[in-house]
């Protein structure tokens, strides 16, 4: 198995209104440190899985909806705790949906908030089938 | 997939008395920084797959057997080579026992020794089974 | 010249309301990874510039004011652009107050906001003079 | 399932000359960091799923046909895009090749050129079968 | 004393053809990571050293000189060893000449080339002054 | 000012025997990550501050009487603290001396122990005067 990932970053601020999040009920920020790994059983015809710039600015085209932004005001987020994980998952689905036009394989975002802690969420990337955007 | 994974690190003293291991067989020392990465197909309520602080003071309360500690002198290791891999296991089993109770899944917890070494063992949780204790 | 440094981190929102900031005038959060830097020219009777769990503690108490905060409802930074800089020196000023009792020298404090950008200040911990909190 | 990772660098030139990588398709260098990580389901009668001694010297010696040299001037690779998925499949081939004597799992070839991307290669070490040298 | 560093990186090529330098002389490649710390000791009417976007600009346009290139090839660079400190301060000239507009105080440029190794030169940024292109 | 730095780490146990270190005057271990920054106004004819293989070698060879050892049975430190910032100057003390013969500058050593804490010494390399072995 083949894999390509790339990282970008955005700075984002939210809050987690429930108790078992403690202070971070609060609104607060993080810098999301975001890894794309892209993987495939084997290359194409350049040996590549993806090219490298184009994987790059699908991430920040992604990550456009979240960089220097309150996710607490974005309607399509209204009551959904926006934990890592969940981030993750909903990051995955986007990158899986621009990138399903040239590649087909699995997908791994990986968001880090600090040196201590980080979230992952893994799932294909399927060409045909219409990505789920629902939350599992 | 889902993860979250939190680290801690732990200062130790230990020495592994077999030929094979070289000069590591003088008693020294190691900085182990400790990934604990709980993976899940789904998310709980809260998305979330474990809860970050309590996950980091399960890691904190395992790592108490050995932070600041000499192996060495630990009866319950005598003889034992306290390998990164074997280290890995063992916190491995500690950690999965106490998160048993909240959590089922895979865990995966990585020692890191050195910027240029690095040991991992990944098994499941399996709440209803005890922890299997030997190592494999 | 001897140096003790010790690292946490705080998740802040903020905004940074002026024409020259672009994107980082609407509201955002940051992961502020915070490194304190005590420098002294000789060490003390216990072979250290500063105990390093009391630097930490210092560090964490300065921190509190910021962590899992919104800047721009804390009262008296009302106005002020809290540029990395800026926080660099009142977190700086903060430290300085509190490890004035017990340590004289220098202290650096340097702020990471992304794996691409920091920025620091420097300056004295004079245990007579009063601590300068006005931004030079 | 364990692991053991050791890590070495090379500093290579190589150019891709293909319009799809645009301007790598100049003469060019890049730092490889590489990662070697064993895997295996049990540990051997030491506690080690390798001697990490003898893993960092294997891959020191695979990277020695790398490290310091120009790739664009390796006749076993003329025509071929050289690419880090690329490499991290060769790299893999020869760690697999030298390592099968004493060594048989799974064996993870990781190579960073930049602290924005990075690629792998993961495949079996399959002591009785020749390894397969072709890219996939 | 306030500073703000942003970082990039390029890839380049070269060889350094001298005795002392020994596998070094072949032509190979290296990933530069590279650090332009601005350093001044107050801050502007928006609380910053630099604007962050502008200084990161302003390393873009220095490293195109290196990025995807063999220095070998660079006329202004013909016979000179291109060490990691020679490039530091060649990369420092050409910051401090595009910086000194809006900017004066020190410019400290680091380079890493491998985890193991990096350089550094630290000098004025003179407004006034045409900044020194040649080595010291 | 230029600077050459050479990371390098070592495996150490020890203890500190004294009320203020509380759970470290149990006898446990770090890694020790070590960086040696030399430091000189000009370059000398190769375009180096140091020639960065003899510099690495300077501190192996310095780092060697740590290395996989337990300093509590070191006579030379009997009784002394052995603390970062102490191990910091003693290490300045033996890469100065070895590195006099031709290098004259300033020498700055980092010891790093965890992500969270590091030490450092900076002092000159004075090549005629003896260097000071006592601790300041």
């Amino acid at each position: 198995m083949y894999s390509l990932t790339v990282r970008r970053h955005a700075f984002i601020a939210h809050s987690l209104k429930r108790e078992v999040f403690g202070p971070a009920r609060d609104l607060h920020g993080i810098t999301l440190i975001v890894d794309a790994e892209f993987q495939a059983p084997a290359l194409d015809a350049d040996n590549t899985v993806v090219e490298v710039v184009r994987a790059s600015r699908i991430l920040k085209d992604v990550l456009a909806e979240y960089h220097y932004k309150n996710l607490d005001e974005n309607p399509a987020l209204a009551g959904v705790p926006t934990t890592m994980e969940f981030l993750a998952r909903r990051i995955h689905d986007g990158v899986a949906a621009r990138a399903a036009r040239r590649f087909s394989g699995r997908l791994k975002i990986t968001l880090r908030e600090s040196p201590e802690t980080w979230a992952s969420y893994e799932g294909d990337v399927a060409p045909r089938r219409k990505p789920r955007v629902k939350s599992a």
